[in-house]
């Protein structure tokens, strides 16, 4: 039996700093649960000079993550680098050197995890990335390992701490879009190039590994509607506020045997949907299944510790199959790697569900009736009519929410309305998933 | 390897027939994910003629559930009978036998759990219960797994369906506590004899599993302070949401290398504390960590399905460590065996938390300053004091919220003031957890 397991870390960026915390302060805790010590022996990264805060002279240190990855010693290769280039060839080349990966690199796994999966499966390794979706929340383990016996149906997420921060803002305090995500900026809950975050990709990486893991299925990432927050205001806001709605960046999968919906969109979700009281940068998610009903995870999605936490416990979940000389215990993508099957991601514009549309519209008579007629003809029906706010430069706001309608009527609809002379400004449309958890 | 695992179930009640029916309705897809079938071989049960919505003929069936206990064919051995008599005598029996065991007995493991896991540990086969706690709430799993880095710090749960659904009554439609108990039985939410659940003695159960796996201790079960819903009216319920609170029945666990709070009780929480926005009959738990910050699980806590999805993850998780020819992958109680430990638990008498107390007053000068004054002489720190309500025979409610205080100082304070002639009843204390998740 091993006496203790060797880890090389790729990356000493937060993460890898708070990996490396943890696995210095609760040393003793992990050995009592473990059985035995888990040592990081060397730490890569192209920058050691900087202060992380921590002391790094008990580590090997190198420049060269190549040595990490062929040090016959290393036991389990941490990446921690990011992106899709040196990180999926130094993953790549570990798996090929037989060592066991974790990773939190939700890019990569989104965009290429099938083939990596495949070779780490071909070489019997463990490759485990539960870092990768909801930061500290054991989604992944949970897919795998605890709804095992069920049909997944749908997963709903606030999977973004940037964007839930911003809405928040946007929700509390009035804020326009701008000044949240200034805010977000100088609190630290946004980086400097924040599109990854606001147009939804970031979202879209981790929709894209949970609809591959929920469905056993392989997905192609481009086949996810993306849609970010930039444009929501503070007047949709409060608009949703007195319809008894928050708003949200939604993560939303709905599965099928036959096809499957993925997109990523700001949506509208009741007041006693649990998922609208998930505020600031905390995330969550939801998962209906056939056997369990409905079940939540909610806590940190980002930082430092939350998400070292779910890497240690990737460490440990492997480490405990190492000391058993045993690997692939748990299939890498939920489901037997032969029973992955390609199932359609039904296009956006196939999708139902209803609709908030803000329209800026000059006040004289006929407006309403034009724009509800153009609505009629495309078979959208309307749930409830709004005219309210303030006039401004003559045009006021006009307010509609539908019953189920199908996206494509509904874009035939607005293609002919946002053409309408008394129609002042682009029309605003939010989704509304209009789902409660009142019993 | 093995071409198929053996189940031998014992019991089949509520829970034991929705695992049966899963098992059947999700057999290809479980044998998608885990590579071979789990086969349902015998069933024993005392009443084997009742139906129960499943047919039953593709199964041995039989009385005597020591011929399942001791067929060489059975791999794992489910125990859904309960209690702490013949449950018990079976388990013990079975991993005698060498069969790995997958148990939802809560009585039983929070009494005497720590012989039958040094048992199994003994005999090396696994022991697994994630259905005793949560029903389908991986919260076993999360904190023997995901939390693994982990210093556990606080445990806080709503744990028994049937209390949050007569709260929630109570809260939502102002019934008295025999009305909604009377409800939830008609509902089929509460059983016939309902002081297991409405006392709090289900819940302390759970507390008490929670307990010893998040601090790596052993627990006396008698340890631990318990309270029921029986006393709550909808007054206090009223007052508590004037202040900004709910009415829960918690669980609440606190922990320390040298002492650990454990105890049951109705609690005031703010309406931003996630757990107050859990109504109906669902269940959540919301673990606090060094690592992790605070992380929410939520979802059905009791019920056929639910609770059966937590034993097919049991049945699979053991089925895979038999695949590989190992068990006591991870260790039964979260730690190694030998670094399980007594640690004190906090008598209810040196708790310090805040309070509401209702006294009915007669409506005469000089009875603020009496009662204020046995308070203070005891410590006890008043943040507000409330004088409203109807008049009944003369007397009013009198309200007060305290700042910190010890709950010895309380129950010492109250003492003097329910002889006191000018109380008209006695008096009503509820424990106040003032704990925010706005950030």
């Amino acid at each position: 039996m091993k006496k203790q397991i060797n880890i090389g870390l790729l990356g000493l960026g937060t993460v890898g700093t708070g990996l490396a915390k943890v696995l210095m302060d609760n040393e003793a805790i992990l050995t009592a649960r473990v059985g035995i010590p888990l040592r990081l022996k060397t730490i890569a990264d192209i920058d050691l000079d900087s202060d992380r805060g921590i002391p790094l002279d008990t580590f090997e240190l190198t420049e060269d993550a190549h040595q990490v990855v062929n040090d016959p010693e290393i036991d389990i290769v941490v990446e921690m680098i990011g992106g899709e280039g040196i990180a999926k060839e130094l993953i790549l080349k570990a798996i090929q050197n037989g060592k066991q990966v974790v990773t939190a690199n939700k890019a990569l796994l989104a965009k290429h995890g099938n083939p990596i999966f495949k070779k780490a499966q071909e070489k019997g390794v463990d490759l485990a990335y539960e870092a990768s979706v909801g930061g500290c929340m054991p989604i992944i383990k949970t897919l795998r390992e605890a709804l095992v016996g069920n049909r997944i149906q749908t997963m709903t997420g606030i999977l973004n701490g940037t964007c839930n921060y911003i809405l928040s803002k946007i929700t509390d305090e009035g804020l326009e879009f701008a000044a949240a995500l200034k805010l977000a900026k100088a609190r630290g809950y946004a980086e400097a190039d924040s599109t990854l975050d606001v147009e939804g990709y970031d979202t879209a990486h981790k929709l894209a590994i949970l609809t591959s893991l929920g469905y056993g299925m392989a997905i192609n990432f481009d086949d996810i509607y993306i849609e970010g927050i930039s444009k929501i205001t503070p007047l949709d806001i409060e608009f949703a506020e007195q319809f008894g709605y928050r708003i949200k960046l939604l993560a939303i999968s709905k599965g099928g045997s036959e096809a499957v919906e993925a997109r990523v969109h700001p949506a509208m979700i009741p007041f006693d949907n649990l998922l609208s009281n998930v505020n600031g940068t905390l995330n969550a998610i939801t998962v209906t299944a056939d056997v369990v009903g409905k079940i939540m995870l909610n806590g940190h999605g980002a930082g430092m510790m939350p998400t070292a936490s779910s890497v240690v416990a990737d460490i440990v979940d492997i480490a405990r199959n190492l000391l058993r000389q045993t690997s692939g215990r748990v299939p890498l993508m939920s489901y037997q790697m032969e029973q992955i099957r390609p199932i359609p991601v039904t296009p956006i514009q196939n999708i139902s569900t209803h609709y908030y549309f803000r329209f800026l519209v000059q006040d004289r008579p006929g407006v309403l009736s034009t724009i509800s007629g153009i609505l009629g003809k495309y078979g959208i029906s309307l749930k409830s009519v709004h005219q309210k706010g303030r006039k401004t430069e003559g045009s006021v706001p006009l307010v509609m929410l539908t019953h189920l309608a199908r996206e494509e009527d509904v874009q035939n609809a607005l293609a002919e309305i946002r053409v309408l002379d008394v129609v002042s400004r682009e029309p605003m449309l939010i989704r509304i998933e209009d789902e409660s958890d009142r019993e």
